[in-house]
């Protein structure tokens, strides 16, 4: 039933811009947050393209955001690079920070970016592709809210804690993952609970700790991580190195600070990258010709890589110069304007 | 069914020690192994205990491991060592780089180790635990042999490609995992085979690339990553990172270098140290005190921390200066003196 509309990849940059910019952002802001949606949203990534407006805007609403923050920049160490957002969204803090943090890896070998103090709500994967469009490997990490238990827990305590990861591939799309260490994301279980369709087992916790499969207990209670304890660890990790590591809040911590406000969760972030390069004592070539090989071995057996679809979608909505999203959506999206 | 002896501390040591020696070793990879191995029996780490030292004498006869190579060490970035092990086990090129590695991690914030060329059998927690030790945070990760399909394939092309992570606690034991990111340990499947049990579903997949819960079966065929697509995007992570980024092998490349060999695969591993000093800003005591409130917060709803049972172990057999191994471990052991 859902109709669609069509709108030129220049539509979506100018819409994005002026809902931001109408809504308390200022034009540095704006941008820095236009890129990202513009990524997520020519690929097809829906739930972090021209949807997460709605987020943005309802962050500066609830008084939580500074729309006109100015990021400062920090480097306790040669390989580390501190990136303060003074309570404004992530990005511009990031994307000033960016361009340090790969001088830092192609002259060290290996360098941090930490971004403070930081509203986030964009996907990992456009972040870590910005270093391996420069040649480098990249890993990014952030907690979010508390509403995951750890194996074996009874209630929230870790977020969704996304990693990402990105590997360059010499003259193709880089090898690219971007996962919630959480097993569902959290819109996926609303659209569970809209849907009335009970969720599988294993995704959830009710209130008192026991296994659900229903959407609204499991709301009202906590869920769980993919694979069990090793997911679980994994995403402790990502609480300590996106948290305590870089002197920044937990999930517990952020969902605190929020105090009960909806919008982006306020936590920090960090980047690692890697140059391969300097890693490798400087036979990238073969070592692409490695990575290939391995690739080629999955895609051969019928497994697929991750990301082949955000490629395929990037590639299609380049070469009309367009994207189609819902009409509903636009509407909706045209009311925050008002 | 199964008796075991008492040996002291000491007597690991030097079981490992003249083991090592009398099978082709030289006393300072005979000391770097037993060193490992001390500390994983010392934790009742069974399967990384004297056990290894099999797979030890079993690498040294198929002719494969030089026992004598002499690593070298270079600095290719301000931020980056690398080790070659030139044949040998991995663990003497370890620590001959680990002072270095952690000289670059507290002056550089963060810093990379590259191990290469290096047969590897050990547990990976001692490694990063030599890292949280000097308060650093610590990751590492190595391939191994293609005995685990990625999501969706058919066939081995991963390795189990374990990977390690150590928190430095104040004045506690720190926060350590060390996990394979295959379901099932290869030796696991062999315990279900022994003792004629059939497997838990999405263990494995028969040399068809159907799904099978016979160990016989799933020996031929391949393990099945931890935890889904996630996990097997994790995996395929731990390939790159710790294989063609560092000009290393794949497990598949580890594989068809052994052709049909037993004992401990050759590859390369890779190992990353943060010094939270430097990327905290200088807030280490406060950031303590908000990682412990979130242990504190898994621990209070009765989940468990990982590593805890390893402390456990480690306290009371230092306590009675004393370890337990079964007698007949310990009976085929002293044959590999013979």
């Amino acid at each position: 039933m859902s109709q669609n509309i069509t709108l030129s990849l220049q539509d979506v940059r100018d819409l994005s811009l002026s809902v931001l910019t109408q809504n308390g952002y200022s034009p540095q802001h704006a941008q820095a947050i236009t890129d990202v949606i513009y990524a997520c949203q020519l690929d097809d990534c829906h739930s972090h393209g021209l949807f997460r407006l709605f987020m943005c805007v309802e962050t500066m609403r609830s008084g939580q955001v500074d729309g006109h923050a100015t990021p400062t920049l920090t480097e306790p160490g040669p390989a580390v690079v501190k990136a303060d957002a003074h309570k404004g969204i992530s990005l511009l803090a990031l994307n000033e920070a960016m361009p340090k943090l790969i001088e830092k890896a192609k002259t060290q070998g290996i360098a941090a970016l930490a971004v403070n103090n930081c509203f986030h709500f964009s996907a990992l994967w456009p972040e870590v592709e910005m270093l391996s469009a420069q040649g480098l490997a990249g890993i990014a990490m952030v907690p979010s809210h508390a509403w995951v238990a750890p194996a074996g827990g009874t209630r929230g305590t870790l977020g969704t804690n996304p990693l990402a990861f990105s590997w360059p591939r010499l003259g193709k799309d880089p090898f690219t993952f971007d996962f919630a260490t959480s097993q569902f994301a959290r819109g996926e279980i609303e659209l569970y609970r809209r849907a009335g369709k009970a969720l599988p087992e294993g995704v959830a916790i009710d209130r008192n700790g026991n296994p659900t499969t229903d959407p609204t207990a499991a709301m009202e209670g906590a869920m769980l991580t993919f694979g069990g304890y090793k997911g679980s660890a994994l995403s402790i990790m990502i609480e300590l190195m996106a948290g305590p590591l870089i002197d920044d809040l937990t999930s517990i911590e952020s969902m605190a600070a929020a105090n009960g406000n909806a919008g982006a969760p306020y936590h920090g972030e960090i980047i690692i990258a890697m140059n391969p390069e300097m890693l490798s004592g400087g036979k990238v070539a073969g070592n692409d010709d490695r990575a290939e090989r391995l690739f080629a071995d999955i895609i051969d057996q019928g497994a697929r890589l991750p990301s082949q679809r955000r490629y395929q979608a990037r590639s299609q909505n380049l070469k009309r110069n367009a994207v189609e999203i819902p009409a509903q959506l636009y509407q909706d999206i045209l009311k925050l304007k008002d």
